[in-house]
């Protein structure tokens, strides 16, 4: 049997690495990356050290092209599910390919698994064409909300109160309902300058845990023109950014 | 100056635990401890080998005594509020007894502190009240949620679609507006027997990361009893439970 684990590294920083991922990369005969050539050079660095530190001796990397997608979809929902499809195909010959029989291949995955990636749905899609057998288990990972609280040292959550973790593209439809604490992930379109800024904090985050960390936090209203600044300034310096934000109403 | 850590230290597998918080571990003279007095062994068992395996020869632990707090108030935030508030007294009477100038001390937090963990906030209620300094940084760890959501090997997401974390408290009022996937923490009265389990799967765990982790998934309707039945022994037999569940309506 064939053994595949998805493991979480955390948001950026190397030392977000748990005992469990560092260990279950240290039994991964093969590391299957999927990358999406983008000049992501310093995340790919940090892997590449991560797989230095921990990896065992004679470890293999199999690489795969990330099928190219519609970033401005007019379905969104299909055009996900169409490109996972596809990705899933990419991924299912990488496995046949590289990974023996009795070996233990890995997918790191930045986060947590659990957290809007893609893996493990992919894996469970190889797993009901049947074609391809192989067991998988999951290891969590800091999360960038985790890693975004930690550093502006606050909870999520209020005092018995919820919260809501949503899309850019959700918020810039509206504020969800019956909650005034707001996680918005995959915002390429700072959809924060588009809410009632009036009574609102916000907590934002980009690169959190690597050198390039940027934090800004403050009323809405007055921070926005800022976020947007640096945001912009360090998307141009760096060719990619990952921001992740919370929004909290005051009473 | 004095230097505090709030650790997060995973949800219950001691290799949840990160590099960061295992050498944050390692650089603390002091570790705060408040007890709740309860019949939490397994969990005190595994924060003792925590320190052992990680902390430094000469370490010191402070032991206070948590206030009581009434399980079952009337109003919920306020006693929440007034408990947080006594609580911040103890911690401060510790942090001045213990912690001497240019030391450094801890909180270790199960899960991660920016989750329904009050320990930010009573540091904060410390800080404001200006009769004591120090400087802190919190740690993130692995919560409960990514844990569960690994165990099950689901994400806690959809495609593109938002998701709450809320309280049983919470859920017992209504189903959250405009969500299909919801979290649910803090939960001692298995409020999921109260929603409409049509088309509604759950996701369950407790004790995740455990020797005595459990674990049950399926359709809400047909899986309701023997969770409540599974959850009343162990509860039973250990004297404490923590669970937490993801509810999720299909489409």
């Amino acid at each position: 049997m064939r053994k595949i684990y998805v493991i979480g590294i955390g948001a950026g920083d190397p030392d977000h690495l748990t005992l469990q991922a560092a260990k279950a990369i240290g039994r991964t005969d093969v590391f299957f990356l999927l990358d999406k050539g983008e000049a992501k050079e310093s995340m790919i660095e940090l892997r590449r050290g991560i797989l230095k530190a921990y990896g065992k001796p004679g470890r293999r990397i199999a690489e795969g092209r990330d099928p190219d997608r519609d970033r401005t979809p007019a379905d969104y929902e299909g055009t996900i599910a169409d490109w996972r499809h596809r990705r899933s195909e990419v991924t299912e010959a990488l496995i046949r390919e590289h990974l023996l029989d009795g070996e233990t291949g890995a997918f790191l995955v930045w986060g947590d698994p659990s957290l809007y990636d893609s893996t493990i749905a992919i894996l469970d899609e190889i797993l009901a064409r049947g074609g391809t057998r192989f067991d998988y288990e999951v290891i969590p990972g800091i999360s960038s909300v985790s890693a975004l609280a930690a550093k502006h040292r606050i909870g999520v959550n209020r005092v018995g109160r919820p919260f809501q973790v949503t899309t850019g593209r959700r918020l810039a439809e509206e504020w969800p309902a019956n909650v005034d604490d707001v996680i918005v992930m995959l915002d390429a379109q700072q959809t924060f300058g588009t809410v009632d800024a009036q009574d609102v904090d916000i907590y934002w985050g980009a690169y959190i845990g690597t050198p390039d960390e940027m934090l800004v936090s403050g009323p809405l209203a007055e921070v926005a023109d800022e976020i947007r600044r640096v945001r912009a300034e360090a998307r141009a310096r760096h060719g990619w950014i990952m921001d992740t934000y919370l929004l909290r109403r005051r009473p």
